[in-house]
């Protein structure tokens, strides 16, 4: 499970320290606000930390902590800055976009093969995507200890942001009008966004995108998993990079 | 869960009629020998069917039937012969052989991704690899209902009786020299191969096979999820067909 930290006193001294980095904070929709409370609404915010009111059921599993209706979540790694990432010098290197995966497996799956494919980082947004909990963390194999996972609070601005320091964006869409196997990989930096599950990538990103190309598919049925998409998309890359004249 | 059927009488009409695709049959440890058990053993042998003596604790998550020591799973599919499925015409075909996939789950992502890439069947042995079972199937996002799933008792048979018919053996194995793109697909029907998720492809297996191929990884890490290894090799398959002059 999750490491947690709970208790208005912890959370609070937690956000103050900075020294862990923190997933989420759960509320209870029935705790009445304080001062200590809006100091830790404040300090999330100013932080990018999302936090939820929730239902007094959402503490059912956590009985045996002392939490007084407040849980945050630890993340097992520390994040990334994407400013920080991106002052670093890149060669023909590749990184992935998280856009809205909601089952923590996939995260998990899709950091491992990213990391066989000697990808450089994972962007994830700290909203309206799995976080990088305990589940990611098995699924990778352990593969989240190997690449830089930085967590943005917009994709928009990143994928902005990537833009201005030469990155070029490609984007999946089961519409689509190229296949992922038309673009030349090589001789560029490259950011791939995988969407959610059944929604796929937002308007807005792919119409920031240079490229948006889709898995041709054999046979008319659903479409493939997220991260076995991700697998067929990034290793054209590393056969192109490996084939090359 | 799965469907079952539980008790002697229920079960041993089922092995009669054979009307039912049974993945497995648990008997208790505890339970005395008789004729009708006898028979059900028989009965299993002589069809195929797995049969295992297990503590009676295995019985708990089924104690409100009243299943006298014996419960036999049921198939959420009908199996397909692999001598039927030879004797149809095939043309640049190609199918998946499962050797020993333990997890249910990536049994299920393995054929969802077979689908999507238009492989003709799945080839599943008997015993040492996940069944078919309503986890695969979930996983499978429903597509183990569009593509035949073969199960036979010996793979080594399998392969042999392939090879006769013309298919070529494609096996992988992390040690290999030659990499899954230096194959060329097109203009043959073939069998890819997938191992154990730790073990890899057994050794008699990888003897008999006309290719063994590895995917190159860029770091040093691991290894692809068995999914994801199946995803990248069977689309580089569905590139060249797509892209073939």
């Amino acid at each position: 499970m999750d490491e947690i930290i709970y208790g208005k006193n912890s959370v609070m001294e937690a956000l103050i320290s900075g020294q862990r980095e923190i997933n989420k904070i759960i509320i209870s929709k029935n705790l009445h606000s304080d001062t200590k409370l809006n100091k830790i609404k404040e300090l999330a915010q100013q932080n990018g930390i999302v936090f939820q009111f929730v239902a007094k059921e959402k503490f059912i599993p956590y009985a045996e902590y002392n939490h007084q209706g407040i849980i945050a979540f630890v993340s097992p790694i520390k994040y990334t800055d994407l400013d920080e990432f991106l002052e670093q010098p890149h060669q023909n290197e590749s990184i992935i976009i998280l856009d809205g995966i909601e089952d923590a497996h996939n995260v998990g799956a899709i950091i491992r093969t990213a990391v066989c494919a000697g990808v450089s980082g994972i962007i994830i947004p700290s909203r309206r995507n799995a976080q990088i909990n305990s589940i990611a963390e098995k699924t990778s194999a352990g593969a989240i200890n190997h690449i830089p996972i930085i967590k943005v609070n917009s994709l928009t601005n990143a994928v902005e942001k990537l833009k201005k320091s030469d990155w070029w964006i490609i984007a999946t869409d089961a519409s689509a009008k190229d296949n992922y196997y038309d673009v030349n990989y090589n001789n560029m930096n490259f950011a791939v966004i995988m969407g959610a599950e059944h929604a796929g990538v937002s308007k807005s990103l792919l119409k920031a995108s240079d490229f948006v190309v889709k898995i041709p598919m054999l046979k008319d049925f659903n479409s493939l998993n997220v991260s076995n998409a991700l697998a067929v998309i990034i290793f054209e890359a590393v056969r192109q990079k490996l084939t090359r004249k």
